[in-house]
């Protein structure tokens, strides 16, 4: 179970993008019957692991009602534009309750957030005890966007990494177990599915003439992604990078890294408060 | 499509709960095969149903994106206990997104919440223009415990209905599409469910030693339903009541109402703000 979080897992010599391969599919178990095929076997697979995800949820979310625990889990995901964020939420949660559950999407931050500092909207969206949250973008943002269109000067920018560590440390601390994943595209990758994004009418909600901005500053971000998951690799949070060219590989990987880190945490239904047989006899003495 | 709708809602002579069989299984559709597994073939509709519940919840999220609409949807379910409405909700929403979706339980007030009127947190829980929210429970307790155990007087409970009506006039006139479902069962299927609970090391957690006091007054509660149901049962808000004892049946009627709510919105998605052809041209030229 540990296998895929070593492989994924930027290692404390730091990260190069370039080194890693969009296309690979690392860490696939051995026990899969070679000549299937893989967007199967992975969708059959991904449901599988979500099933294990919702009982664990269910455990997280039993164990904080009785207030023995101050777990949450988070699940930071960033990528460039259509590196598959939200295919990968919806079938990774797909058998999950959304009761447990809190997605938030961060776009450019409102009149009101741009009053407060860089993390005050972020600490608002994090996941109360016992309950999963989901970021579509994060405070990573404000080290990647911010800084490759000069959205803030770097003596503002440069500060944040340490921000960011101390912010994360502190809620590792209170109980946040933080899953941080980096899905890497390819820039044709990206070329590709911007074109689909183009050709399908039911996809131009999606699309944004400043993708093409973003898409002209490509190398400037894979520095800021690397600046970014390198600076911010911790102990208690430590980075991982998923190889996202291919969409079935990405759901498996993004499942299994939420299934091992629960697996990590390992709730425990609580132990009831009441006394089970008397209120197994009060039950069937009270009525017909 | 528009049949089980038909069937389900609370016509304006109002509702008897006694006349309703929790066991029945109004609307299913002839072309079921007779014979087949009622369960697989409950468990093979809901999910194709949730599969256009997604492609419905993408469409009403990208219309408000172009800021096209005011439209949001609101499923609030009511039962009582072991009705089934965590069970309903995460098969319905199975295949839709976490990220247009807030799903909502109301528990007792906590301290702020007591400091407000009742409708106070209900108005903050309720969805943004573009989503879903999902009420497991809602302001209807506010008309169901808190008569039945006194919570408050008469003289507070029994205005309710009319600030209830105007609250969901308002909202409706505002995008708002209520589907409020009651989840109807019998006191002998709760019996078992309850002793399923208390059978089950794993359910411990969602048992609770008040539920055998709510249970005694069954007869109290079933009176306090009608009441809400039939004094809140408006043409801008009306009430659906679902049998419930059966959980397949119950997955896929909730399903089917919401469905059938999200069509006869029929959202669309927006047309493009940029020029199609001149950014396919401007992707394709800027490199290789």
């Amino acid at each position: 179970m540990a296998g895929l979080r070593e492989l994924l897992m930027v290692g404390p010599g730091g990260l190069r993008l370039a080194e890693v391969d969009p296309r690979s599919t690392p860490g696939l178990p051995e026990q899969r019957v070679v000549g299937d095929d893989p967007k199967q076997w992975s969708k059959t697979q991904v449901t599988a692991i979500s099933e294990e995800l919702n009982a664990y949820q269910e455990r997280l979310y039993a164990s904080a009602k009785e207030g023995a625990t101050n777990r949450r889990v988070l699940l930071v995901l960033q990528s460039m534009d259509c590196g598959g964020k939200d295919g990968a939420v919806r079938n990774v949660t797909q058998r999950m309750s959304p009761a447990g559950m809190k997605a938030v999407s961060f776009g450019p931050p409102d009149q009101e957030e741009r009053r407060h500092d860089f993390l005050w909207r972020v600490r608002r969206a994090l996941p109360p005890v016992g309950h999963v949250g989901i970021f579509n973008r994060s405070h990573y943002e404000d080290v990647l966007i911010a800084r490759v269109h000069d959205l803030v000067g770097e003596d503002v920018w440069s500060q944040r990494y340490d921000l960011i560590n101390d912010f994360e440390a502190e809620q590792a601390a209170e109980g946040l177990t933080l899953v941080k994943v980096m899905l890497h595209i390819s820039k044709d990758e990206q070329k590709k599915r911007l074109l689909a994004r183009l050709d399908d009418q039911s996809k131009h909600w999606k699309y944004d003439p400043g993708d093409l901005d973003d898409r002209a500053r490509w190398d400037d971000y894979q520095r800021a992604y690397e600046d970014a998951i390198n600076r911010c690799n911790t102990a208690a949070a430590p980075w991982y990078v998923v190889p996202a060219d291919r969409k079935w590989y990405r759901n498996w990987a993004v499942a299994t890294l939420l299934r091992d880190a629960f697996a990590a945490i390992n709730p425990q239904y609580p132990e009831p408060k009441f006394d089970v047989t008397a209120e197994r006899a009060k039950l069937l003495a009270a009525d017909g």
